[in-house]
């Protein structure tokens, strides 16, 4: 198979390697139909996070079952499906409260930047469709796999509720999707933080209501300005780093909410700061799998498209120019087809 | 009047000082009828926080309203009334969403180790009780003020519900009153981490269900060796210290809840740490407003006995003495009788 190894600062190959096989009897084997670039990649990327030996990378994948362990008992061969990038068994008493991607027995996905992927607790970690879906919507099923279900967690965790008051920090393709899915959940005001025309654009059509451009302590108090002085209901912090997290604190009104749904890198908070801004906080790794089965829904039944995230699709062969081109800030999404 | 002042780094006296008199029309005047002190007093009675003159001290109270200022509608002369430490008016968009501690008129109340204290919004801060309350109640509706508002507020913010396995970390008054709240709102299992023979015992009464002597790391290993190595559902952090904080952190399940209710000192919190814990975070100064209706309720119907916490009686002229016994973990709280 083809797969893409990532071997240290901006330096992404993609290789020929043996095809994964069953090693646990409740693994699955998926032949991909799509599969993308997350922001996340950048860090290790960026060289940001160490890379200390090649890996085989990407997390985000949809496609076809091509082969069952003999303990997988709800997908078998032929049947599409979307997984998360963190692997649960969807039972434990973590799982059951809805905290898959810390579950008992996760892994965490890698190499699904290619061609075949083994996917380990398949019976816990993939949702199959009943039917085999439309080609054109496997880019948006695609995203159910991370980026949206990361937004929707963005959202959720931050408690937006019909009528809300919505600040998203950060225009990537998680934050733009998480304005997609404040509107799902029927926000009011959506307001998006980004200086990017661009993005900007995919912004309002996913339901932003307005745009703000400044950042940092200009940033926020442009969003107390525009909130009576008070702060939004709900932030949601999409970056990851300590000015953004800054930027969210600020921004949020006493008894308000913040989401943090990116791996903070060296971000860190005061207690007492945090105390007296009263606000809720949580994130973590997203629990898509908790989400998996709506999202699907709401894609198979185009009542949303988050597809429209990918504005550069390239052959997995080109995997190093999609990197190249979200590192650039080119692109917001880099779908790539194996 | 009889009035405390904190000079300096253990240095309270009680002085005579003139009467508060009605500044704003919105003024209450209160003769109170016992007052106490705080575990956060200790913070600048042990120089920890910084005191840079002499201010007068307290901010628990209850007592008979002497006077009111013309536009006090919900109080009059000769009622019993409890307010919280933190005046509100009860009526802007914070308070109404239960957060009237950062009521956006909010002051914060000093000089309440007292004779007489002017309290302002009267209106939105004080709760009258229907008739002048049995004297043996002063205590618990004291309590009420502050201490048990901040317990509540504890209990409330970490989630507690039915069934809930609950740490509460601290055995000051507030981790004691966090144990009673939690077992009014119904918590399975009370864990209080305390190492301290008579706090254990009170704890016990409140409703701790076990008790765990081991602090830091191996607190919280311990923590997780009770619930099945996943952590506790609600953890009640009660100290404000970067121990009890990553204390509290560590044993927190994965979508658990913490909340943090005494002012941070020196708290630092890493966000990768956090964000893996993938924990609920929510604290700040507890809106006791909020409560004070039901708890003062609870008291009157004798259902609850918060009062039990002061350990130690002493005339107001003796104040000094309430400060030393605590700092010195003689008492766990002491009454002051006005």
């Amino acid at each position: 198979m083809k797969t893409t190894i990532l071997y240290g600062t901006r330096n992404v190959k993609i290789e020929d390697r043996e095809d994964p096989k069953v090693v646990k009897p409740t693994d699955a084997i998926i032949r991909l139909s799509a599969t993308c670039i997350c922001g996340s990649d950048l860090w290790p990327y960026r060289g940001i996070s160490p890379v200390t030996e090649p890996m085989p990378f990407g997390h985000e994948y949809c496609g076809i079952v091509k082969e069952v362990g003999k303990d997988v008992r709800n997908v078998k061969r032929g049947q599409f499906v979307v997984g998360s990038f963190a692997t649960s068994d969807n039972s434990c008493v973590i799982c059951q409260d809805g905290y898959q991607s810390s579950c008992i027995q996760r892994e965490f996905i890698s190499g699904a930047q290619a061609t075949l992927l083994r996917v380990p607790h398949a019976d816990g970690t993939l949702v199959a469709t009943k039917d085999l879906p439309p080609k054109e919507l496997i880019p948006s099923l695609l995203t159910t796999s991370d980026v949206l279900g990361t937004g929707w967690f963005a959202a959720d965790a931050a408690n937006v509720k019909p009528g809300s008051t919505v600040v998203v920090v950060g225009d990537g393709a998680v934050g733009l999707l998480a304005v997609l899915s404040a509107r799902q959940m029927g926000a009011g005001r959506i307001i998006a933080m980004s200086r990017h025309e661009a993005r900007q654009k995919l912004a309002r059509e996913f339901g932003a209501t307005d745009i703000v451009t400044e950042r940092g302590d200009e940033g926020s108090a442009y969003i107390k300005e525009m909130t009576n002085g008070l702060g939004a209901d709900s932030v949601l912090e999409c970056v990851g780093t300590q000015e953004s997290m800054m930027q969210a604190i600020k921004s949020t009104r006493p008894g308000g909410f913040i989401s943090y749904v990116g791996v903070p890198h060296g971000v860190e908070l005061k207690g007492d700061g945090l105390f007296f801004a009263h606000v809720h906080l949580h994130g973590g790794p997203a629990p898509v799998r908790r989400y998996l089965p709506n999202l699907i829904d709401l894609v198979l039944k185009e009542k949303i498209n988050p597809g429209k995230v990918f504005d550069l699709t390239l052959p997995l062969e080109q995997v190093a120019e999609g990197y190249r081109a979200m590192d650039e800030r080119r692109a917001i999404k880099t779908l790539l087809m194996p």
